[in-house]
């Protein structure tokens, strides 16, 4: 019998783990001595916040990188072919979800090892639920272009969506660049359209408000560096 | 100062409350004693199955349904506003996400009221890292059309986005009708289009496949009752 690749989410920034991770989660992750990791620091690091008992010398962390290729996952996966259960861990939030692994999770799929998703936090469905905005319909687009007239076509292609499909419109900013993509989304949208800005989400700095385009021109808060993600809707 | 309105999930089915609530959510909840609620009879049997301390009997449930007007949500957020703590539980799931609740959301912003999302279960996002599917960009369509010839348009149509947009396309059908619906997917797709079928998940009888059309041609499971999502990709 095979093993179980489970994947593992991990906290947003420095949140209490208890608050985002499930106990029973907690002790599968302690199960576990193998895993695929971003970075060796971060994977130690959340092991140990989550009381990890094993020998963090002994652990077996596989690299998933941009160098990473199939031959090496095909080396990830052989232990879990031979019937260990292993993790894909993540560096904050879900494994797959704005976040790489799913070639992972692709080729263990090809191999017949079981997938097991464990809950943990996102920010992209945890800023959904508390925009206020359509949850029966919506779309998370990744990063939007850098270059400024790329970037304010694809903010009205997004609006557009929003009006034409009532669905609403998710994405995400490298933080040194959030106050900019603000500015241009407040020069580009419907004064009507609204816009939730969710910021540093499940930490003790979490800040979540929506506003229409008008109301945010009034104000506009610092997200400088902020982890944030950004929703519009009608 | 104004109390918070928590979005609080629920456990999806018969599923261990300890591997899809984290600890610290289940004290939060422990120290509300009003909630908007679908179902009383469910909320009630939530609340119980994570060991709720107060009485059953003292706490104030405000139902939610298609009768619930404004000048009721309005009522509901009373507290809040004059600084009580309240919890808007789900039925099942993450509340706002293929699941109501939007609209006290909306209007607690409104208000000024902070709103504060739980992490908890939500097929969607588990069956998206469990995929191997495209998880930077993906969007969740809800219920397909129930006519014939209109569902099978819009398949056409998400499979169309699937090669145009290289986006992940997530939808859902009332369980008596999953059968009817990977037929008509199975008609309709290309033979490489990818499909993940997850069902039951975070329940014992979690199942998630991914497979071309043709594999699962060649297989069918029996899906018919089986709380399920359909994820289709390249």
């Amino acid at each position: 019998m095979k093993g179980k690749l489970y994947l593992i989410p991990a906290t947003l920034g420095e949140s209490d783990v208890h608050m985002v991770i499930p106990s029973n989660v907690i002790e599968i992750v302690k199960t576990l001595d193998e895993f695929i990791v971003e970075q060796e620091k971060t994977a130690r690091h959340f092991l140990k916040s989550i009381g990890y008992e094993s020998s963090l010398d002994s652990i077996i962390l596989h690299p998933l990188n941009k160098h990473t290729s199939h031959e090496d996952i095909l080396i990830y996966l052989d232990n879990a072919i031979k019937g260990k259960n292993i993790g894909l861990l993540s560096e904050a939030g879900c494994p797959c979800i704005a976040d790489p692994g799913n070639i992972i999770v692709q080729m263990a799929h090809q191999k017949q090892i079981q997938v097991v998703p464990l809950v943990g936090p996102s920010s992209i469905y945890l800023s959904l639920m508390a925009s206020g905005f359509n949850g029966q319909n919506f779309a998370f687009n990744g990063y939007l272009p850098i270059e400024k007239n790329e970037r304010v076509k694809k903010i009205k292609e997004l609006e557009n969506i929003v009006y034409s499909k009532s669905q609403t419109q998710i994405f995400i900013e490298t933080p040194y660049r959030n106050n900019q993509l603000v500015q241009d989304i407040l020069k580009t949208c419907n004064k009507e359209t609204k816009l939730c800005i969710a910021s540093s989400i499940s930490t003790t700095d979490e800040s979540i408000a929506t506003k229409s385009i008008a109301q945010w021109q009034y104000k506009l808060p610092d997200l400088n560096k902020k982890n944030s993600i950004f929703l519009l809707y009608k």
